[in-house]
Order: C-alpha cells, then structure tokens, then sequence
C-alpha cells in the first residue's frame, strides 16, 4: 500500500459514514417535500442532520444552509452578502493567503463596484490583527478570513479578528475548510457571522458542504428555484450526502481529540526528520500556529512537480500546495505571499496526514525522499551543493 | 411493502449504481487536479463518465459540465447565458408549465432587465410551436422548453421547436430532467444549445447533474473559484457522483427500451382503470404525448393533500404534483395553465411508476382508490354525487 500524504486536497469517506448513506440511497430515498412515508423520513434525515451538523460549531440548526460543497458556501457568503448589503458599504477586507475560490469570487465583486483590501501576511503566514483592525473603513461591510491556510496550515487568530469585527460591527466571514475536524470550532467564541465547511474534509463525501449564517445576516440565493433551504439554496436536497455528513461530525466528535494528538505526533516526526536530514530544507508556514496534521516543505534546487512524481512512483503521494490549482504552471500565490521567489515557491512539498495513516506511512517517506531529492538536486541546474 | 408512485419526485439510487461508487469514495477518492495515483484514477474515471454521458444524448464530452443537479444547472444555462450575451439582445421566451426553477429564474432575469415571454398550453399541456415561432423578436436570444412537464407528463415538440431556433439562429435550452431515461435524446437531432439533466432521474445519486453546452454557446460562470469544469463550475469535483451518474447511465442505455414497455403498461392499466371505474375523474396532461410514466388525475369534489394521506396510510405514495412545491399551499402554475379551475388543480393526483415497481403495486392503487375517493367525497362539502 502507498503512504497516502495528501489529505488536505481530498479525503477517503469514512466506511462508517458509506454505511449511514446507503439506507437514504436504496430506501428512505425520497423527496423532503413529498407529503408521504419515505418523504417524511428524508425531512426527518434532513432536520436531524442539521441539529447535528449545527452542534458541531455550536451554531442554531436553523442557521445551518446545505450547499454543494464549500467553493459554492464561499460564493454564497461572499457574493450573497455584499450584493444584499451593498447599501451599507462597498468596501471588503480578506487576505494574501486565502482559497483560491475567495480570491477569484474577490475579483468578481472588485469587478462588480466593490473595493477589496488583501492583508498581507508575515513570513509564517500570519495576517496581524492590527493591521487588519487598521484596513477596515466606515465603508466596510465585510471581512473574509480563511480560518487556518490549506496550504501551509498556518492557523490565524479567528477570535482575535472575530473580536475586532465584533467592535466594528462588521460582518465576519470565515472559510474554515482547511480547519475542519482538526480545529474545535466556536462560532459564539469567534462572534463569526458567515463559515463555510466541507463535507469532505471531515471524511464526508463529496459534492456537499454547509454555510453556517448567524441569525439576521442578510444574503441573496445564488442558486434560485423551489426554495428550499430557507429559500437561499434552491434544489432537491441531497440527503444521503446530508446524513453523511452528519455521521462524520457525530464520529469526530468522538475521534477528534486523539486523532489530532496522533496527527501531531506524525507531522513532528515528518518535521523533525527531514529539517534534520536534509540540506537546505526549510518548513513552510507557521512553527508552532498550525494545523496538527500539516507539514509543508520547501528544498532549495528542486521543482516541485519532479518531486512530487518521483515520491509517487516509490509510492508517497503528496502534493506542491492547492490541489485546486496544481495543474496550472503559476507559483502559489499563498507560498509568493510569504516572500518567497518564484524557484523557491516551485521547490515546495506539502504532507497532510489523515485518520487512515499508520506509522509505516511516515517510515516509507522518510526511507525514500532524501534519496529522492539527493538525485533530483544532483540532475538540477539550480543546485548548487549543500 | 407500500407502493411508491412518486418516481418524479425522487428515485432510489440503482444498486448497482452505489457499487460502481464505492471504490472511488474509499480507495480511487483522490482530487482530480493532484499529481498523484488516486490523483489520476479520478481524473481518468471523471473523463470515461463524461464521455459515457455525453454519448447517451448524442453530445461531444466537452460539452458536459457537472453541476450540482438540475436547478444549478438551469440557473447556469438561463443567467449564465442571458448575462453573457445580453449585447444580442434583450428577450427571453419560455411557456407557462416550466420547472418552478425556470420560472423563478425568468422573474430574476426580468428584474435583471429581460424581457420574457411565456408561451401558453392548450388544455393538454402542449405549447404551439407557431405560437412559439411567432413570439420571437430580433430581440430574442434564448427560447427555454422543458423537454416534458415534470407534472403532468406532457411531452413538448422539441424536434419541431430545435428547428425553429435553428432556423432563426437562437440558442435553444431545454430543461430535460423529466423525460432523463424515458425519451431518447439527441441534441443534434433537436438542435439543442444547453440541456439541463438530473442524476437521480436516471437512478444515479442526487447532489449532481449535467448542463450540456453546445460548441461555441458563451455563459457566464455561476459558481466562482478554482476554474474547474472548463472554467465554468468550479468546486472539487464530485467523482463518486460523477461515476454513478455514468454507471446509471450505462444501465440505461441497456434497459431503457424494455422499462419503457413496461411502464407504458402500468400506465395504461392506470388509467384504464381509474377512469373506467371511478366517476367524475379526469386524465390530466396529453392522452398519448405523455411521459410513458405519468398517470395524472384529477377528481371531482376532492382535495389533494387529504387523499395523499390517505393513500400513504393504506400503503400508497403518490403526489398532487411537482413535490418542489407541495409543501406550499398554491394549486400548482402547471394545472392552472390548462385551463382548471383552484378546485379542480386542488384536486389532483400523480402517479409516476418506476424501475423497481411490481405488478403488486398497480394492484394495490386499484384496490384502495375507489373505496378512499368514495369516502372522502362523502365527506366533501365540495362533491354533489357522482
């Protein structure tokens, strides 16, 4: 078996979650709208789910939105809020390191007659509340902050910046993908008014996600039909994938807390070993402040995409960052952000461990890469020695 | 076991649909973009279910993209378009007895500024296609047919309407997630631009569907972020999905013509026999332009959701109409349309049959029909005998 280290850019679904779907799927299979038995178990499913999903983050179920996975959650927020709230300001403050869906929706509404502010970031990765508190004007209505990056993982200060929005009184939106079933989540605790979460990310499947938004927070349906969802979120519901989902929150709400303590303990050993081992190796993103299951790499000399190929031919599978944009030749505008330069950006490896790895997975990695990257450096123009 | 007759409203998933799932949620589960093993089974397994796909309606695989089922679908072929190429012009024409998602749409698009023009039935549902030809304007940009109503079955001239369009070189979309699996469809044949398909009508999972996109058609993306889908549908694909919607459509292309027979005969015994047997009810929809599925009544003297009831109690699941709206109280926008009165739309009841449906169904509607009419009727203050 290959040591699977890509968690972060899809998950496997859970077995026990396939096992809850399947009765949606073959018997309890009908529409929540239907006004007979297999309708009323689908509407049961479905406000069952979300009480359950709702907990999660400590959130009312009746702020609980399904969507088709996060990017849609992301559009709905973004989108869904500064057109509805256009009256009351134009201007939206986010980040340098966000997804790259809320970068690509910020250039839609910078487009639409929005003014958008990007924070930088630090060298870990880390946007300064105080700068943050310093962009927003009496024209902001909006801040977006990704609650930990999905690429380097580092975990920005959510309650600090929740805090600031709270004062302001500005609307807080956070896509907390990259955090979920790794981070606990309070959305009272981090005053936020808009999160987008991933199905998937939490060993659901795929095709769903969910947009928690707090009591009166205003949105326009990006998705317009039958209504459904409290009639911002239109089309039949996809309640298999709903009960899901449920079933991945119920199980890491069991799991969570020493699975996290086992990922820890595997992105150190991964940490440790190859700073340790290998020359001119430098970790990405935060030391301390960052997702317990990510450790990010980069090597001086060596083109990620090589790397990334030859680890999977001797059977690691990783990733160079985003697998959102990994086909595209484009640095990651996360890995630019932190003052790296393009060759340095491109030499990046990111290992995400996950609830299937064993300890021989960290062995194999270990075992293969410095051989690996000895070779690649020694056929690389770029390297210059240790 | 009941009788479900409410196949329009939902559909169980095929079992050996799930089985074609299984492998790429717990083991081929990886991101299509990422440069790995997993990485690549998806990509390959995302190219063979477009190409399966496209192949069942005639279509080139680069001409699908998957959406999150038929309502985003639709919402991407009417906004998407209407926005895209609103320098063509202004003007939109549809009908009357669309998907509430395409009505809904259109009042969106008219507050948007266009102009729409909705075609009306004749008492069986069937839109003229001259009334059709002569509502185009050198304004017009787009006509929007459904390919069959998902209500009362009726099944529209879509060839004779595609050539319209051809000739007077406006895009053509129909929404088709009615008739999925129980029409043959050909998008050259019927000169279609953009064809909107569901995944659960053809006994695939629910949370996806198709928009097929001619060559050359422009839209406007709805769902902004990492660019997937040719750019126009961005979020991480749903493989598992994807893969079952191919796998139901293989079987289709298998089973189709048999099923239809015998759905066309569960149909007829339907109606022969209701009509034959109980006073004072109608056939609603086109006597032989109808879905080969769709039984739709109406009774004298009756409400809807009481005789709905009812059934579900003695073991029968059936709809007073599209379940994307029972839960409201409006008689339905497809039954006014041909001409009925409150009461008479309110009186209502689809019978839709299905895969999985036995002879013992049909027997059983039959057996306590009658007998719950009569007593409901006496009940009535509405009914004055038969």
């Amino acid at each position: 078996m290959a040591a699977y280290l890509d968690y972060q850019s899809s998950k496997p679904v859970d077995p026990r979650v396939i096992d809850a779907m399947v009765p949606y799927l073959t018997t309890s299979f009908g529409n929540p709208s239907s006004l007979h038995t297999t309708g009323e178990e689908a509407r049961e499913a479905l406000e069952e789910s979300r009480e359950t999903i709702a907990g999660f983050i400590n959130a009312d179920a009746k702020d609980i939105i399904f969507t088709s996975g996060a990017t849609e959650a992301n559009n709905l927020a973004l989108i869904g809020f500064a057109l509805r709230n256009k009256d009351k300001g134009n201007h939206i403050v986010t980040t340098e390191t966000e997804h790259i869906s809320i970068h690509n929706i910020a250039k839609y509404l910078a487009k639409a007659g929005f003014t958008v502010t990007k924070i930088p970031v630090d060298e870990f990765g880390k946007v300064s509340v105080d700068d943050l508190a310093g962009s927003i004007t009496d024209e902001t209505i909006l801040v977006s902050v990704g609650y930990a990056s999905n690429e380097i993982g580092t975990v920005q200060a959510i309650a600090e910046i929740g805090e600031t929005c709270r004062e302001k009184e500005i609307a807080f939106h956070s896509d907390a993908v990259a955090a979920g079933g790794l981070l606990p989540m309070d959305v009272e605790r981090d005053n936020l008014s808009l999160v987008s979460l991933s199905s998937n990310d939490i060993y659901g499947p795929k095709g769903l996600g969910v947009l928690y938004r707090k009591k009166g927070v205003k949105l326009i349906p990006q998705v317009i039909g039958g209504g459904q969802e409290f009639g911002l979120r239109s089309g039949t519901e996809n309640i298999a994938g709903i009960v899901g989902m449920a079933e991945a929150v119920r199980i890491m709400r069991q799991e969570m807390a020493g699975e996290v303590e086992r990922f820890k303990s595997i992105r150190d050993q991964l940490i440790e070993n190859i700073l340790g081992k290998i020359p001119r190796s430098y970790l990405n993103g935060h030391p301390t402040e960052r997702l317990p299951n990510n450790a990010h790499f980069r090597f001086d000399g060596v083109e990620g995409e090589s790397l990334l190929l030859t680890l999977n031919a001797r059977g690691v599978m990783g990733s160079t960052g985003s697998a959102c944009s990994s086909k595209t030749l484009e640095p990651s505008h996360t890995l630019l952000s932190l003052g790296l330069t393009h060759e340095q950006a491109h030499g990046s490896l990111e290992l995400t461990c996950g609830r299937f790895n064993k300890q021989g997975d960290v062995d194999t990695v270990l075992e293969v890469l410095p051989g690996i990257l000895e070779r690649l450096r020694k056929l690389s123009p770029l390297y210059d020695g240790d």
